[in-house]
């Protein structure tokens, strides 16, 4: 580390910390079928055992986001199971995630749903989930309402409005002095005509009539086709609603790519509006930063890996920009110069710089390399190759 | 009319209006260029003559949608000129809409640039337009701000939030007790990286900032591919945040065709929103019903009529709906019957009924027909032929 | 039926058929999980009845689409079965799918794998398929590929299309005298980079490469956003490449929703498109009409009777446009009248004669009324509600 | 240059060049208005100036793209004074742009009209540009065909594509022995419901049909959202029918913004499949790179450099890929280390190397500030100042 500019990076990369979720590491496809993984993690010890590998090659992922359903099947009698995971592995529980989606009784919707009763089970569930999160001192609940319908007319658009809404105030009243509730958003899929909470309007919406603890979470692969997700966090900030991030990459519809891996120059866009808050405006601390991803081809540990180093790169390349400098090249509306010092931090290869941190920190300088050498992948493929079985289609 | 149904539907009718805009008489294009045409429309004297033919032929169109710049181009001072036009020829004022995207000085933006002497004189204009709306007893002054970028990191898409916000207070105060203020949004064109406000949550959020008055404007051609308009409807609504409706047709981008000639379906989903406030939540009055397309191709004078009538039969479709009893389908999850009963609306040909309608207040059966024996087109070709020239291209 | 256009459409209904899918009857999902129905179909009796009611209410679906690995696991020694189910329920073998995505081995992709042995692998396996379409007489083998790459640089994109090519060629070889080979396209999903057969333009190279037995399938689900797919219609007919169609509609991605429930003023325009060849350029047949959806909260039976009716209702809206008539307002670029007459067959209400010409024809005039009161559904849930049991996802 | 990637991609450098055109120079906008440039040029003398200003400063623009009705409104008795300016500048014509979209007779079509007279018009302009390329002994003749319709049913699509033919290869058989015909494609705009040439397939279509001297030209924003490009490259390089690029970025429609402004990573992964098939299929020669952008914000100079320097910079990264080891990779499935291998060259900081390729070559290291150095700008702002009046809108 040798200049100014560098200290600033070091700087940045010392506040970079990233959420992986258990879910990262277990066999996943699409609803034409699943390629099972010999070393893909099925039970939750192996989970945070992947997690801590994670987190000793790369020394930024400390938390891991736990799925109520399949990871506390039974709710909080799970809660003791966990917090012996965190003691022998070191990785601490992370954002708590209910499930809405899965079981039969959501078929027309969880907390949207028509029938009273359906809604008052979906409500206990999230209420089990906020306890769950107050047993593992975990920050936050993180909601995916998958809610919606196919059709046009099948279902009433507005009443459901009032119906989330109850819902979503009665889990905020139920919140501990710590926990933040998250709500996301997602413009389709599972459902195809309307889906309750489909952009973040809707979603702030329904945070601030929760209450005060509650903001929105951004997944970065809930957009339509060309949105400017990068304007989205500026008014979030503004507003003071931004709760956190869900990353992931997509070229077409919630494809659930590898973060930065189809359009890099996007994530360095959110990441720059997060350090204008920071270095302009006085922000305190970044939102969550969660990764959501769905490796059906490469192999967990290899993407999860990979994804952590792509995004503290361009996490760096983004604190590389001089923002004072920028805001008095865009008050002046000199567009080209503006825009060359911004992408300019874009075109640097921060590789080399951030290779050093790691050094620094004494952590591999490459952890993906580190993961090959190390024999971990070898050693749960011969552990778990048995449990993982042929594929299987949701189709038919 | 001999039904329930059909008196049903006549009631509907009775109440539904929508404003034409003068804009849409006159020749418009592409970047490409202008087709003129020979019976255009050039002088505010023509624009309420032909709008005066329309409201002849149809009954609806009582008002006429005002652009300060084109047709008061002095301001205040060219009230009077309207007032003398609106005595002729019976026809409204309607909406006020000011012009902050065509003067040298909007280049890097009118209430959002970062000049503060052009954000004053962009806020001058705007209460230019609020004192033009007092005088002529008009209810809407209609802003659309095309304010923008085009490059990443050319401007601060955070601090232009807060400019815009100082804008819309200071023109909110300057309202009269009957006036509202709509915001309109769209994500882009003429700007193409960012627009300041490029979606209905912010629109919202800007409204809200800037006072009880103000409320959001739909255009239905301003949203991402695939949006679903009616949903963001059914939000509004539920906020009570609702202005009213710019209304065209579109494919891909902000096409500005003909109601209902891409996608009619949609606009049964829209006015069917309208109609379930209306029916099932107590609604007082419609929003503002405006149309605002841009007739490259088709006869001005034609289309303007044609799209009066589909509206109209668009709606009566929606008038149709029994929206208790699909409640109740919907309420049983019974998705197939409350499709069917949905669209069984949609399928019905309302055309005889509309048609019976406009012969018992006195109108023809078919206004489009009429238009055509009537001679006006004729009349107008010959008189305005001459001043309208060969086409042009803006773009060399 | 009274008049001349009521004999044209009687006529056009006459020569109106549509294929089911077998799938169409079995439990489907998304990713995020299956919701089982108590009444669908796992076994390929239970499809092959389900299908015979279907043709017994609506008379217009004589055939079963049929997928090889799902419906005849054992490949040409379960033709027998099949042929014994023909006998029984009077429904003919259709379209014979194969399925080249589903087993482990085409994790990579099947015909455009890099390793020559999974190619080879997915040749038998289509070989197969020609023979089992041989052996029952059925007319197309219908070739969905689902090969492509989620990451770029992952795979050579180049090689794959020559791969491709070889064996697309070496199945159309195979082929018999009377037999189709269908290319179906698909922009993405299951694969989310690139997808080797993404477009209309890539089928029908592939197809004109493979042979004069090779022609394209449009599955109006797949196309990027705001496609103009009667335009693709038009092409494909204009170079005798049309083989035959996979109807569903789609609001955002493939979402394989029924026919027309999103956008039926599109299926209308296709149906135009066909008619055009028919009626002004001596075209002798239609291309295969096949259906697939993938119904996840409706009903399957309910769907799939709501599916063909609705599909033959707008088919009969299209036949009622006058084509000549619309050929010469076209010539005159009488724009708008042009359109009314054009559109003002899709505003018609057919389905009064619709039902006449079932009626007619010895069926129900309403077969969804008439499968709602046949007992068929009841007698299914009862038979087969053990086997369906909780839903699943695919997830995790 | 010290290595042997180094050398690698001086090499590349080498055979890089692209050409800018004419129309670049001149003032554009929207059809809400442009706002005029002093220093945009408007005579065919001015941007011959700009452009051998370009390439003193960048090396690597020695041709200019001449549009027919702009830069020879006389046609072939034009040809003298190109010569001329060829003569005085050094800078040689470029392609040949003839101009079908904005005389009044091509309201309704050109090449596609329904009059025969149209399209008699229409094929003299293009013989009439054929010939001019004949004279000027440039090689292309480059055709965008911004035939279409606005509403469905009012023009005939199937009729169209047969018109389309005829004029085409009436077209071709004009060409000389040394001159290419172009055929460009874009999915909408200035036509919104159907484009004659929409896509790659048409354009494709049409170019085999009209000849052997006809290729594609693929314009990089004329596709729908989220179409793959680098594999629409791919399959028109291994159809032999890639002729050309009209280069530029994009976020929504045809935004026609700065080269790499939106998506870089794109860019490089079309220029990384060109150098496949000059690495590993044995290419001979790049199809045409040349630029084609509306640069309504940003200084025409400025702008133009830094999109010649961009282009360059992308493409030297492109060239950094080692592709017959990422091959291999590809071969043996290894996902992430191919995407690694293959993206590493994105993350490369190639602006070190190509600044000393310039210096070698005895140019500037960085022209865009040489530009801002040499007083140019300010010379020509002089000049042209007082012609570059205010701002107009093309809407009313």
């Amino acid at each position: 580390m040798s200049s100014a500019t560098d200290e600033k990076v070091f700087a940045a990369l010392n506040e970079f910390f990233i959420e992986i979720p258990s879910w990262g590491f277990a066999n996943t496809g699409t609803r034409f079928g699943k390629f099972q993984q010999a070393a893909a993690a099925s039970t939750i010890e192996e989970k945070f055992a992947d997690a801590a590998e994670v987190h000793r090659l790369t020394g930024v992922t400390p938390t891991l986001a736990l799925h109520v359903l399949w990871d506390l099947p039974n709710g909080v009698s799970d809660v003791a199971n966990i917090q012996k995971l965190e003691s022998a592995t070191g990785i601490r529980p992370g954002s708590i995630n209910p499930n809405l989606f899965q079981d039969a009784e959501y078929k027309f919707g969880s907390i949207c749903n028509p029938d009273p009763k359906v809604r008052e089970q979906a409500l206990a569930h999230l209420i089990d989930s906020v306890e769950i999160g107050k047993a593992l001192r975990s920050a936050e609940v993180s909601l995916w309402i998958a809610d919606g319908s196919n059709y046009p007319g099948s279902q009433s658009i507005r009443r459901r409005i009032d119906w989330m809404k109850e819902v979503l105030r009665a889990t905020h009243k139920a919140l501990g002095p710590d926990q933040i509730m998250l709500v996301e958003y997602k413009p389709f899929e599972p459902a195809f005509y309307h889906t309750d909470i489909a952009d973040w309007g809707m979603a702030m919406e329904l945070s601030r009539d929760a209450g005060p603890q509650a903001r929105v979470l951004v997944d970065t692969g809930h957009h339509y086709q060309s949105t400017n997700i990068e304007q989205i966090v500026a008014w979030l900030l503004s507003c003071n609603q931004l709760g956190g991030f869900h990353f992931n990459d997509r070229k077409y519809a919630d494809d659930d790519l590898t973060i930065g891996s189809i359009d890099p120059y996007q994530v360095f866009r959110i990441f720059s509006e997060l350090l204008v808050e920071k270095t302009l405006r006085g922000g305190k601390s970044f939102p969550a930063f969660m990764i959501d991803q769905s490796h059906n081809l490469k192999g967990k540990m290899e993407a999860m890996v990979q994804t952590v180093c792509t995004a503290q790169e361009l996490f760096a390349k983004a604190a590389l920009i001089d923002q004072e400098k920028l805001a008095g090249l865009q008050d002046s509306c000199s567009l080209v110069e503006a825009e060359e010092l911004f992408r300019g931090a874009f075109w640097t290869d921060v590789r080399p710089l951030v290779r050093e941190w790691r050094v620094a920190r004494g952590l591999s300088a490459d952890p993906l390399a580190a993961l090959r050498e190390s024999g971990y992948m070898e050693k749960i493929t011969a552990e778990r190759k048995e449990k993982n079985a042929k594929g299987q289609s949701s189709y038919a």
